[in-house]
């Protein structure tokens, strides 16, 4: 007998040689039916894998992301197998399951395949999966592994180089592959498939070697489910920042000025502005400060805060002057500039706290291919303070923190979302830096907080820094993908680096704790996740220009600027299109910058004094006044801008 | 007979051997007893010099800087000759005026002097200045030179060094010193003599040499304006920027940081928005568009721009990156950034002009021991603007931008400035890029502007860059210190260097010309001489804290709090001290932190619902109303900040 410890702790016993799938069936045969994976003492097995000592099992269905990877590396088999049946010459080399789906490397030799090729391939997948053929691993000798590749010298390649010496197989219908596990139970729950695209990969990454073709797929348990995945996909391509950001004329890049540091256009400027001051305004209220530091410091300061040992090699180099013998770094953190801000003066503990809040931009080397649009850049703007308290103000300070997070969220529309909350590894006190009584302090602190605004929270022991617990928040966008926006973070190292200070009401000198927050995180990225998440039809108070007043002819030229001043009056920014173009155009191009309000004035408008409003999206609301049109625009903006 | 061109043009005959005391005495007996120094064809002489030769005539009295410079630069053989008197063993080595003054670099042996040795110095000094002595050019042979300075290494390796084998000696007195000329006509005229200080300073500046003591004075030619100087300097070390910036926590500097990196305090980063802001909304008003650049890009951009040739080798050295083959460079400037963003779209006539504007912060290096508080710094924020138009616009823009700098000047309290056009020398195009015809249109651009906005300006002919003409602004602050301020700055260069293009009427493809422009030059030297020009008392639009409520006792903090909320109704920016301490403490709190206004209450005051008002300085403004209040601070306000 064998004893399995379940995720909810409880121990059941099970013959020796019992699988995953069995233990599944003990409990329920709806589970059964679902499972399509496990983990067994922290090692991926297959739900066929007779388990044969003590252990803690976890079963996966296609619900896990742990579920979704053997899913779609179950699949890549099924495309090798495909591939293999369909040109005999091409040669397989590797192919892993990845976030969205899987890919196969190949080398077709002197055959290219294309888009014409993949409804070919998808049929022979399903063909193969309707086989509901088991996959089934085994052991292998070198000499059988290098005989069956013989004629394959990426596969010799690979098995010459595994250093244990222990070589698996996976069989499945007539095919075998090279791996080491982690599949589905049988092809057969491989309901729809879809190659999405060919691309040109070197072997093993390297720019030397010969170059590949991988092939990317996925795959589905239901055929709906791929339907609104592809759904999701071409959504995405309209969303796609990158294609907004050029369509709203925000944010360009130059060849010259180098890749990864965008140029902030007009639009894209003063849409930053708008939520800088926004972000401003709200933390003014909550009792933070601005304070300006340069973009560079001395090496010295990185050393300091450990930053250098942390990012030196692998980052921008440092900067030599000509005459002096100095080294100065870009820098890709604002905290040891707030630390030194700290540092200008002495403070008692009736100061505290203090909290440096700076729209501030850091350099960090990415290597050029990683680079993404916003998303991956090489200089960014954090929306990030500092807030420098006393253990006993930690409590208080992290609800507020919690509150002003919130109300970001709220106000530009991500109302879905999670938070984890990481705590330091009790077992392993000796990794984390401070006193044990103060991480307790935090930890406590960050959890009754966490229960008091009722997030819907994870606790994830282990997680925390060397330095101190944090809470992040998980935000999920319009088309259900994950962000990571908004951390708060407690810090117990930078005080001691810089041998922070104030005196207590004991008279005595104390270190103080430190707070990082930022509710966006960097500008850049999180302007891009609010284009993907909102398309471009940002929450009205957030839009640079909210109404266009399109004249039907130059003539009604006076009565637009009156409306214009009129809409001024009421705080509605708005511009007036009166150029000699019809009025469809003008519509067309107030549509496509997503304008959310037109106003058309004609010669019916300005005799009532009045003005006729159609939505973004074609909605019309009618000829009404404009004290009438103030009212529906402030309602409209009410619904997401609350006070802080 | 020879003749001489006068300034004014005029033409006259001397006889040979004329000095320019005698053209003087020709003109006026008032102008020869003013006229200390001259200028001969771009060669400075004696008053005494016989002309053998026609020529232009210059004359200089203690009105030209040129004149200044002659009499200072006597008053240091003055100094040398006192020295020498007083202590026998000190050996003198060079001693030139300069900007407020003059020093003598001395190897006083054994000796050191300080403070106490100022006065015997002044009166040995006035002693010999009494004497009237002619100062008297002549030359001398190498052989006797080293003769006379054999016991003096540092003249002796001046004498070694002067290539051009021709040493001239200048008498006074029974003083003879190495010089080449440039002297007031005899030392009468020196009436009042300070020495300001001494320092330490390595002979020929290299800290590998012997270290000498630099004796710094002063000399005027009456007592008068000595004792005038003497206060303006009391006034200046009140008013330096760097003690006012400490005392009223605007800014810090950090070692680790570095030097020339200013830390900017809250309320220094408060004070900076203020004037960003107030910029921002004039320049929204005059059709400027806000952008956002990088602080860095590829090297590559600034070869493109020229600016890697000028500033490169002798500022901040290339950044490199860890696994690629690239270059990075601290932005000096901002208008390369922004020829890109102009390049990113094509543009037509219509289009133009394009207004871009950024608070763009760039980095110079300088060697740390030119660095001076905000002043001289490595990092600044430049009110950075660039526009872009056709050269039919070049007019009107300028009109606009003066506009705009004069609304600056205005809304600070400058009110004293004057203005200089730089023009080419028409008699060397070759040196200046750009279409003569497009020179003109500009220079009759900036002569017919400046002509129209009235201002106060002088041409100067040559002094344009090699790209294009421009208009410079100085201001005078309170003491009288000339600042510049505001520079209007036409360039051919960068469009032709970017291929900058748009299309005009005629279809066809041109260049814009650009305008570069910054008001206030950089954030940082602008608050550095805003400081100094008003003492800290900034106007008050522009103050922070604008009022402070001060409660007689803590039992008034309700009604402070209710003061506070009216105040902020009437957007009147004010803070409540209702500490326990005296109002006393309270009050010489605020005024240290030349807090504008202060409000008193107390049992009286909540009573009747009123406020009792104490103006920076003193000033009571009895008990009155928050109404009453609201409207003295708005007609204060009126009084400097008129709508753009």
């Amino acid at each position: 007998m064998i004893h399995i410890t379940l995720p909810d702790g409880s121990v059941k016993s099970f013959d020796k040689g019992t699988t995953p799938m069995d233990v599944a069936k003990s409990i329920s045969e709806g589970l059964a039916r679902n499972v399509i994976s496990a983990k067994f003492n922290d090692t991926i097995v297959e739900a066929s894998t007779p388990l044969t000592t003590d252990g803690s099992l976890t079963l996966y269905t296609w619900q896990n992301d742990e579920g979704k990877k053997a899913f779609w590396h179950s699949s890549a088999h099924v495309l090798a197998q495909a591939i293999q049946e369909l040109y005999p010459e091409a040669k397989l080399t590797i192919g892993p399951a990845i976030e969205n789906g899987f890919y196969y490397d190949v080398d077709f030799g002197e055959t290219s395949i294309s888009d014409k090729d993949f409804k070919t391939i998808e049929t022979k997948m399903l063909e193969i999966a309707r086989g509901k053929h088991d996959f089934k691993m085994r052991d292998a000798s070198k000499a059988e592994a290098l005989e069956l590749y013989k004629n394959n010298a990426y596969k010799t390649e690979l098995i010459e180089n595994l250093e244990d010496g222990t070589i698996t197989f996976c069989d499945h219908s007539t095919f075998t592959d090279l791996c080491r596990g982690g599949h589905i139970p049988n092809t057969g729950i491989i309901k729809a498939v879809k190659i999405l695209s060919v691309a040109g990969a070197y072997w093993r990454g390297d720019e030397n070697n010969t170059q590949l073709t991988r092939v990317y797929g996925i795959s589905f348990p239901k055929q709906k489910e791929l339907t609104e995945y592809l759904h999701l996909l071409e959504e995405a391509k309209k969303r796609d920042h990158r294609k907004l950001g050029r369509e709203l004329e925000l944010f360009t890049f130059s060849q010259k000025v180098g890749a990864g540091l965008p140029l902030w256009l007009p639009k894209g400027a003063a849409l930053r502005e708008r939520l800088e001051n926004f972000l401003k305004k709200a933390q003014k209220k909550a009792g933070y400060e601005m304070v300006v530091t340069p973009h560079i410091a001395q090496k010295e300061l990185y050393v300091t805060s450990g930053h250098y040992a942390k990012y030196g090699e692998d980052s921008f180099q440092p900067i030599h002057t000509p005459k002096e013998d100095e080294e100065f770094l870009l820098k890709p953190m604002n905290c040891p500039h707030h630390c030194e801000i700290y540092n200008h003066a002495q403070w008692s503990y009736k100061d505290l706290p203090k909290r440096y809040a700076e729209f501030g931009t850091v350099y960090r080397y990415e290597q050029s291919g990683e680079l993404h649009g916003l998303t991956r850049v090489r200089g960014f703007t954090q929306d990030d303070a500092h807030i420098f308290c006393t253990p006993d103000q930690l409590d208080a300070e992290f609800k507020e923190v919690i509150d002003l997070v919130l109300y970001v969220f709220g106000s530009l529309g991500f109302e879905n979302f999670t938070a984890q909350v990481s705590l330091r590894d009790p077992e392993t006190p000796e990794k984390y830096i401070g006193s044990l009584e103060n991480w307790e302090k935090a930890e406590q602190a960050i959890i009754s907080a966490a229960k008091d605004k009722n997030l819907n929270y994870v606790i994830e022991t282990g997680e925390a820094a060397f330095y101190g617990p944090k809470l992040d928040f998980m935000v999920k966008d319009a088309l259900g993908r994950q962000w990571q926006l908004g951390t708060i973070q407690v810090d117990y190292n930078l005080p001691e680096r810089f041998e922070l200070s104030y005196k207590g009401s004991d008279n005595e000198m104390h270190r103080p704790v430190m707070i990082h927050r930022a509710p966006f995180g960097s500008m850049e990225r999180f302007i891009a996740i609010l284009l993907e998440h909102t398309g471009g039809n940002f929450p009205l108070w957030l839009m640079p220009n909210q109404v266009s007043v399109l004249t039907l002819s130059e003539k009604y030229e006076k009565y637009g600027e009156k409306v214009l001043n009129l809409l001024e009056n009421y705080e509605i920014r708005a511009l007036l299109d009166n150029r000699n173009e019809t009025i469809g155009k003008k519509i067309r191009e107030a549509e496509m910058n997503k304008t959310p309000y037109m106003i058309i004035i004609g010669e019916n408008e300005e005799k009532e004094g009045k003005i006729s409003v159609r939505q973004h999206g074609g909605d019309d609301l009618g000829t009404i006044s404009v004290e009438e049109f103030s009212e529906i625009v402030s309602t409209e903006i009410n619904k997401t801008l609350k006070q802080f």
